[in-house]
């Protein structure tokens, strides 16, 4: 049987694997929740093992908990190929985002195991903590296996409700004598990583696999204020006022009048004023709103685009503190800059897909566990699955079919990865 | 001694027992407290009992705790001249809004109980609850005294935090047995309040009193909400966007735009947004933000300018929901018209302004405990006087001069009217 025939069907076994760890780990109604280091990623991390098992396939476990399944090649002095994402969900989303690429890697090192031929190893690999939001960081796992961060970084995290520390929660499960695995530039050649889209834009192009060509860069500040000042609704004209709802929402639609104008020649930018709000405590119907808190986050594939979003922000909050006499504190901000994929990795995607029939749409991309592989300097790919309602919500979908044939565009990519 | 001199007189003792009151009820730091038949309120009833009382007028309560005292004109048949404000402010307030007019008008009526000569019988009274936010309505006291609503209507409110009913905290006080006084306009000419302004344009202005030509009517929703839908922020591009916040961000900024240019020919209308906050629970600075719940609330002296907000709201509405794909649930709207008020009692009070060498600027104004006199087809004037750092804050401040200054011009307008 081709290697292609195999993933298939394999494929087909871990879409039904899949849905059984949706079922044990969340509810149509509530959504799935797989904490990083909680019950529900634990329960998936078992599934996958056995799973892989039944198919040959061994995980063993590093020190951070992320499990690894290896698939010898016939060069052992080559560098490997590695393919994966993770286990975890944010609480109440949906079963595919992260665990579809998990199981498509298992699929693609399992069918490779039986029908290989491939001259590097190939290494699968579940991740843990990707979204954790318990911990209030994001990629737990693939940091610490990538040495961005250690143990001694992150183990004092504390869960945000309970404040029990990260390092508590990972030594209940008894990784602390595993092997932490020598995951780096030295050893790996590339990683694939499967992922749904989290958008819309292969729904609406009828098209079921995608390649990202770029990780947006961006400029976020989480926590912002204005401060203007409070007053009488009706006693105070408008000359006398510091409204901070008015001041903020003229920030507001002065940058989605810069995004509209930045789409013409940059799709990849985004705009988003996800959190504003008065204050509860004091604001009222019949006050002049005196305060508000926001967040501010625009992205990019572009780094110019950022720049360019970094300037007019100055340049606004200048103009609207002289105009309104309110006062902005922007608080901390985040950035990164925009990472460019590596081009041989996204033509094997490509050459995968178009073999059995697709064409691969091109699109920018949010970071995923890839972003902590292209930061270590190994060559990264992220290959997206059409989805249906967005990601992290309870209504999140993928079409089986979807899968199974996103499972072989990533699997003929890693073949044609792992023979070069 | 002439009227106004012992007018002068008794103010400035009417001024200290006002501090001593504030001094009772609060304190500089966390501001002034008298809820509606609460402590604060009944402490400042009893003061200004005995400081009545010390100047031989007898404070009598009628049934909802509204303290009235009689001077007897040399015309028993003639209608009543009423003067008065409340004793209540909203939790963590200031020490005049309400008070001031308490203490003028009890001026007035001890300074004619000693040198009047009036021919009408002038009555003060200190009102109750006509903030009373502890019972969610306003005009508590004014309300039922004149008959608009009764202790059947209100008894049964409960106390928003305790849900302890207003008729309990009333009985409390044991004013069952007092009479329901007989308020009206078959038995009162006219109604004068002193107020202090609540805002900044008599300081402005340099001027230490105002008259209020009319009370602006308005049109509110408190409680209205937006609908978008939460997705992605990086993953969904901006035409597949249904973002709440730059909706309700728009709709303010239009009605902004609506306001500058009312303001040419209306100074006296106002917008504001007091309230605008997207869902603590669900929002984040990587999500589209899919509610936004906010008040609205435009209020102008002319009827046609509220008219033209009302359509200018629903075409905004309509344009705002096709164009982004959002949703609005605006919930109950509270409008009121606006109404002139009387021009015989404002002739009075810039009569009385002037006799003391000073010139009272016309302002538009909120409603107070006049504008349910005004409702009930008595003829009612506010009078403001300066005060500094608005109101409803411990801030709140007002000049011993600009206070017994007040107090004289409103003496003169109710012994006007009091005489014709």
């Amino acid at each position: 049987m081709s290697f292609d025939r195999t993933l298939e069907d394999i494929a087909a076994q871990a879409w039904a694997v899949m849905e059984e760890i949706g079922r044990l780990t969340g509810t149509k109604e509530e959504g799935i929740t797989r904490p990083c280091y909680g019950e529900g990623e634990q329960i998936a991390a078992e599934k996958v093992t056995d799973f892989a098992r039944s198919l040959g396939l061994e995980l063993e476990p590093d020190r951070f908990g992320n499990l690894h399944g290896v698939v010898p090649g016939a060069d052992p002095s080559a560098k490997a190929i590695m393919t994966g994402s993770h286990l975890d969900s944010v609480p109440g989303g949906g079963n595919y985002d992260g665990l579809a690429g998990v199981m498509a890697s298992l699929a693609t090192a399992a069918a490779a195991l039986r029908d290989g031929g491939n001259r590097r190893s190939i290494r699968a690999v579940a991740m843990r903590g990707e979204e954790s939001p318990w911990f209030g960081t994001a990629y737990v796992g693939s940091r610490m296996m990538l040495g961005h961060s250690t143990l001694a970084d992150l183990g004092g995290l504390p869960r945000f409700d309970t404040g029990r520390p990260l390092q508590e929660h990972l030594d209940e499960l008894s990784y602390a004598s595993a092997p932490v695995m020598p995951i780096s530039r030295e050893t790996v050649a590339g990683f694939f990583e499967l992922h749904i889209e989290q958008g819309p834009l292969l729904t609406a192009k009828n098209l079921p696999v995608g390649v990202a060509t770029d990780i947006r860069g961006n400029t976020r500040y989480p926590e912002a204020r204005c401060l203007g000042e409070y007053g009488h609704s009706a006693a105070l004209p408008r000359a006398y006022r510091h409204d901070a709802v008015l001041a903020v929402a003229e920030l507001a639609l002065e940058f989605e009048r810069f995004w509209e104008e930045a789409e013409r020649h940059d799709p990849s930018c985004v705009f988003t004023m996800g959190k504003f709000g008065t204050d509860p405590s004091t604001h009222a119907m019949t006050k002049v709103p005196g305060e508000v808190r926001f967040s501010f986050n625009v992205g990019s594939i572009r780094e110019e685009v950022i720049a360019q979003a970094d300037a007019l922000l100055s340049r606004l909050l200048d103009s609207i503190t002289q105009r309104r006499g309110v006062r902005f504190e922007m608080g901390p901000r985040f950035g990164s800059l925009p990472s460019r994929l590596d081009p041989a990795l996204i033509a094997m995607v490509e050459e995968s897909a178009k073999a059995i029939g697709h064409d691969a749409l091109r699109l920018a991309t949010v970071g995923h566990d890839a972003a902590m592989f292209h930061q270590a300097g190994i060559p990264a790919s992220v290959m997206l699955v059409r989805n249906a309602n967005g990601s992290h919500n309870p209504r999140e979908s993928m079409a089986e079919a979807d899968f199974v044939l996103g499972a072989r565009v990533l699997g003929g990519a890693v073949m044609l990865a792992a023979s070069g």
